[in-house]
């Protein structure tokens, strides 16, 4: 089932959120779990049967070493997973319901990933029997430090002759904070990139055209074009595509361009979302799922979107299904009880 | 109030499932209920002032003895409970949101009930008194003994002049498990049965006719007509019609066939719903009620329909409701909150 | 920020309502929150950056002690809040779902609120350097006792030159059980208030006539034109319009009538409600908050719908917004994530 | 092993607690459970096999309704609970440690067993076939008419020739409340009681003594004689010794005398103590048991001593064992796990 | 630091048990954890540094697979673990408090593992690399086929080369519902272990003698010479020394006996104990840790006590410690707050 | 009852500590509590009924936000609260049990208050009205800029003619990561302090001398001599004196040294404790309760200890009792349940 190992580099994250439907300290506990955009990738992998393995540093301390822990029970190899000074990353979530959006709070100055040496990786051995290298436009978004990090492990990669996926995960305040210059490090890991998750706004920032006008279609159309155009190894752009008509309700479909074609899925609408963090990581995921294993374009896509899909339906970060349930959303096997 | 016992035999069970939206097992936490189809059935009717009892076999430890409190509690007669070798029966549930079902995984293999002795209720003890037996589906579908058992039972009942009720319930895997003869076991209990709960798909198992084909009222209309031919005992079929627009969004609407009489009722929008498990046995216990107290068929049929509606709000196997509350759902009294 | 004190005279409860989507005592824990009309209204305020004051009565015992301490978390001063023999007031509320509506079993008979002097406020006090009083419906529903201290209340304010706001909230199994003579009492309030909440039933309970024919829009403009003649002090009246699909499924707006104006607001598609309740509480605050600011009638009410939207995704009786939060959405800022 | 019916009378309570270790409303939960002392001591029969019966009044909604279920789940016949006006009777409790001790804050004032018609129970149909009615001290505390109707339940069970046992129960706090005469109205149940459990500050109260010199022995020897010459029907009194070291250490013996002989325990030391209310209710149902059974008066005394040490490891009003764990304890069986 | 991998075959278990201190099913929630004999002691080692593995069968469903990623998660290899049919192995916890014991009720009947093939585990492959083969009394005690399965496990071990250590926990109702010949088998097992963990009890019902006289040392030196010289190949016999003052106050000691040398350790007082289960794993592996590591027959006793020791605060069947807290306890470091 | 305003200056953090006795993230919830140590001596002295406040810098997020909340429900006076750049404090705590210690795991680098701007407090407004500051030896324990800070808030509450209390609080581990010289930071501190709170070890690290031989009496005398020799401003030295039988089980006496007296207390045995942290606060805030008070120095020692002592009772940082509890506890009223 596994014909390579798929790495994903980035930052692993505790998440505290209220309870319920409470505000953030509302009542005195928090709900903790493991996150992060590439361990997310990571844990979705190795749950449809993957190797994949997540390469970050955390914090020597009782909670660095649980975030490892959590990622090994889902089965991800964590033998790249250094422990460093630093603390532990963190971000809070206060979960919206009707019409007041979720928010968060992330708090992940000083962690250990953050200020790590950028060069401390050893990519030769990480990446030797390695088919994917997973990235995140997060781990830029960090700092300036992470930003070199990132830049370098896409580059190294292609180097070795491992394909890069590229989930463009734009963070504006993240950014902000220490005022990098978002354009021109994206682009260079852009270039790298086999696979990109990004939608029209996230090619817009990057390239610097506008894809704002027209239809979904006709916005992210063009603006496949154009990054086909500017990034020569670039082979799959793909995005989900949402519509809001409350916080728990909401629809999902997906489109995803080639060089040569254009492909969209129908629309599910999904009711009474229970969490909606990391359906895109659920949907890259899927996608490289898909192609890893050989499927089709299209059907490597509605598996990406179904996997998308189910994620709205489970707590935490982490996409906690079997393929066999993606499948079974893909075929359209129903919604009542199974006995 | 109370014109008749109702006696309801079938296993007890204890249900374990996620709390919350989660995953089995993704917090360690279960949430713990006791249910199983007959049980639900009694408890309801118990609720509505009725004289309804239990018989059952449950183990001889602090599971079982648990269960037969909490029939206790909601003022069920456990006289007819004897605590005998085996272990509990269970059932672990994750519950599905969105567009993931939920999903029940049977773990009554070996459970005292399914052990026991065919033979060991003395029915005429136990239906002394009784105006009706309740059986389902269910119990044939444990395994060669309870088959036996529940034959046993519908036509002791029919011998000693007590009216059978009989909730379809049909479990393919469960009948799997121990490749037992579901039609011919399901048609000798028919062939005791006053009142059916049981669609097309049902009939259609029972008596190997196709009635798939048109609209709902065709397909049961045409299957109501070859149950009351099939089963000269058989009074009246019952039935929901429920239509999935997700796991939280569903319709609800009933039919109710007699000999003479075709009766419909409109459908209920069901949006947030809480817990699904029990619906169908709400609805039994609804138009039995309905019926025990000389109600006509139309408004037993509206009864139980409402009952089962409510049953939707309610976490847990039993509908934990007051008849008055059941009543204004018919009325229509309103939806804001009552002070 | 605060051009003007604002006091709200009523009894501070505690909520005891039902974990999850239980029913009351289903399981053996009860969730507690601190509630009443008029802390909600005082707490609403004193979150947007007003000075708000509580003056109450409460039991000198650790429930007391803790619902005071509760206002002072978020802000409220309760300089007013004295110590007084007699009991907690209480209320239980069973939340309901789909389609079972939530229920609220009160028990304040006997509360130090209750049984306290009518007299025992001194208003001169307890009013110097206020702008504001506001009283809801609910203080006069408790007894003869408290209906002779919130008619007084209102009195003194307009004697002592503060502006009154009163919400109607009629509470008729409330006055049932002293059998009130509401239309009186509560006329004696409406007469010293400037604004009033409430609809047409309020009115036509409180005037007499029968405004329950035509659109909403007729039936209020016909109930706020009796009001206006009836009560010359009055300037605006201001409600919501709630239409029920379903108890987590409602739409929301709102009506502002003043002696020149008729204004009216679009209607929110509110979905998955968490908490309905101290929604009215928080129109009124939210009105309120733009008033006192300075602004135009349309803002006041739009501010004040949203601030009403945004309450029922908040389990308990206040409205734990942020004003950003309730100026977003009026600004109609979306409803993705937040980071 | 059931030789003849307990009927037990007094007021079924809800107790609210602060979960875990924390301060009533330090976090936002409460902890329900339901108690009572006589409530206590028919549970405790109930699962030891007796026919026992609770007598008392509740009121009318679901939390009326969830103690009456409660009292039946535990196999309590609850034929003798009327529904009637008023509220529910409550009590807080914040749980003590270490060297705090816990406290109690009494809510009965107004509810439906207060307020209730002295006369309103037929004693002829409550007593009838009863061995025994079981009182306590706490029902006549509660009020005038709660007095009324405890002195005349013990006196018509004296006349009906049903034996009356009498647990002493002095809450100073309760009695001071309505100024009642507590030793004269004790008195006058005491002058009807078979057994009573008491010990010498009861005795002194009701008596007029002094016992607080000499030993515990000599001062209970002491007391006793004075009862048994004050009350003739008198023939047991008995109570448990209790020693603290800290809230959850203690020592717990017992006393017996008859009018012709003394009898005492080893004291039991007890460490980690969970849950210290209902151990006397514990006690006098393990003693009646004993009694009942025909056991002799020493191993009355043990079963009683016994069942209210294993009371201190169980939460909640209700001492929720099996009278197999009892004799266990009685035995020396061992504290070990068992398998 | 892993000179060698353990090997550990035996039952995995979820372990459900009642929350806080209430009894089985008081509450409507049960905690779960994954446990069993076997599984404690690879975790242990795992936590460590030692490269741990679990041979077993579980159920290929949501609870097998949760019971092998919580392996996972603290770092055991799983590769040993197969998905079979038939149902999940289970134990229910009533956690004892006071002078109330603990009370386990294992439903492990049809487990997968229980009705595997004793032929299954192809040894050769999974002792390869193996150091150590570590099992437990509990397993031939299942039934029948895993009785066969642990003694070919333990022939294989000692054909191979690889070491065996072997937990005598004797469990007398599991033999008895299967009426398994436990001396024999358990002899068999006996005498392929290097180090074995059994008191004078377990030698006595495996040898048949009687050593029940005389002090804790006369008694166990005497076992150990019986054990010595009725089986060849054993060269250490463990065991800890524990005295109850109450469930929650315990004393634990520790003795050792190698063919030359008799050692005891100190007696450790522990007070508030948390959980005792699985302390006797725990003190295995601790054992097995320091002799693994190469340390002193004194330094592994001690060691291994201190483990055990720590076992008794921490929730659940595993003894989540880092090995640094082991040293500091053998150290004496004290109890104070670290910071 | 406030002849003075109490300052207090510090950190408030957040704590989240792992639910029950489990380990951190053994399960996915925190509890999250407010703490600091001067936060909790302020709320301390607040629910005393004196006027206290907090002089603190917070983040402008939800957090920081919850955390001014908390002090203002507790009655602090937060209007020296100022909220800035910067990350929320945090600490992680894992509790101890049975002979397990407690583990406190800082997460405070880059918080709005460690990167404040050392001179940002205008002492002269904040110290208005003012009888004393307090102050405790975390404070400049966080970085060099928080040192500066403390020490020149020492310096100014000496120049306004404002006492200043100082609680020692030397953590080691915060020192050595920013290396800071704590010997001349306290120093500068102790000098401008009236009352401290420290024992022979503080004073050993402060003035250099080694105080750890004779007796605790001995060994405090001689340091108290030392300091009252090196710092002419101070009067009074008080501390408790801790032994440790067990994580849940320890002694607690205390001693105060004045220039003219020393005096020493009882020891009070402690079992089951909840929670120790903030005993050392509790202690400080019941000290400076008595003296301002105008109490007896052994008077306040003694109130002092008995708060500390009730402080184990309860969960979190902040000493959640009344005044009245610690009377009662000084004149010994007892441990048995009060009603």
């Amino acid at each position: 089932m596994s014909p390579g190992r798929i790495v994903c580099f980035g930052e692993v994250l505790l998440r505290l959120s209220a309870p319920g439907a409470g505000r953030l300290l509302q009542s005195p506990q928090l709900d903790v779990c493991v996150g992060g955009a590439e361990a997310n990738v990571a844990v979705s992998l190795a749950r449809f049967g993957r190797e994949a393995a997540v390469v970050s540093l955390l914090p020597d301390n009782a909670l660095g070493r649980a975030a490892r822990d959590e990622l090994r029970r889902h089965g991800v190899d964590t033998s790249g997973v250094r422990f460093a000074p630093g603390r532990m990353g963190l971000y809070f979530l206060s979960p919206g319901a009707v019409l007041r959006p979720s928010e968060v709070t992330y708090d992940r100055a000083g962690s250990a990933f953050a200020v790590a040496d950028p060069g401390a990786v050893d990519w030769e051995t990480r990446l030797s029997g390695a088919a994917w290298l997973h990235l995140s436009g997060v781990t830029p978004a960090i700092g300036a430090g992470a930003a070199e990090a990132a830049v370098r492990a896409a580059r190294e990669a292609r180097r070795l002759g491992v394909k890069v996926s590229f989930d463009g995960n734009f963070r504006a305040t993240m950014w902000a904070a220490w005022q990098g210059d978002a354009p021109a490090i994206l682009r260079a890991i852009f270039e790298c990139a086999d696979v990109a998750f990004a939608d029209e706004r996230d090619i817009g920032l990057v390239l610097g055209g506008d894809y704002s006008r027209g239809s979904v279609e006709e916005r992210r159309r063009r603006a496949a074009e154009a990054a086909f155009a500017a990034f020569p190894n670039l082979q799959r752009l793909a995005a989900t595509v949402r519509t809001h008509h409350g916080v728990d309700r909401q629809d999902l479909s997906a489109t995803l361009a080639t060089r040569e074609a254009w492909i969209t899925t129908k629309a599910y609408p999904l009711g009474g979302i229970v969490d909606r963090i990391g359906a895109g990581d659920a949907f890259a995921a899927g996608v490289l799922h898909g192609l890893l294993g050989g499927e089709s374009d299209r059907a490597s896509l509605e598996f990406g979107l179904a996997a998308a899909v189910l994620k709205h339906s489970i707590p935490g970060d982490f996409n906690l299904v079997q393929e066999a349930e993606v499948r079974a959303l893909v075929a359209g096997d129903g919604l009542d009880v199974k006995r």
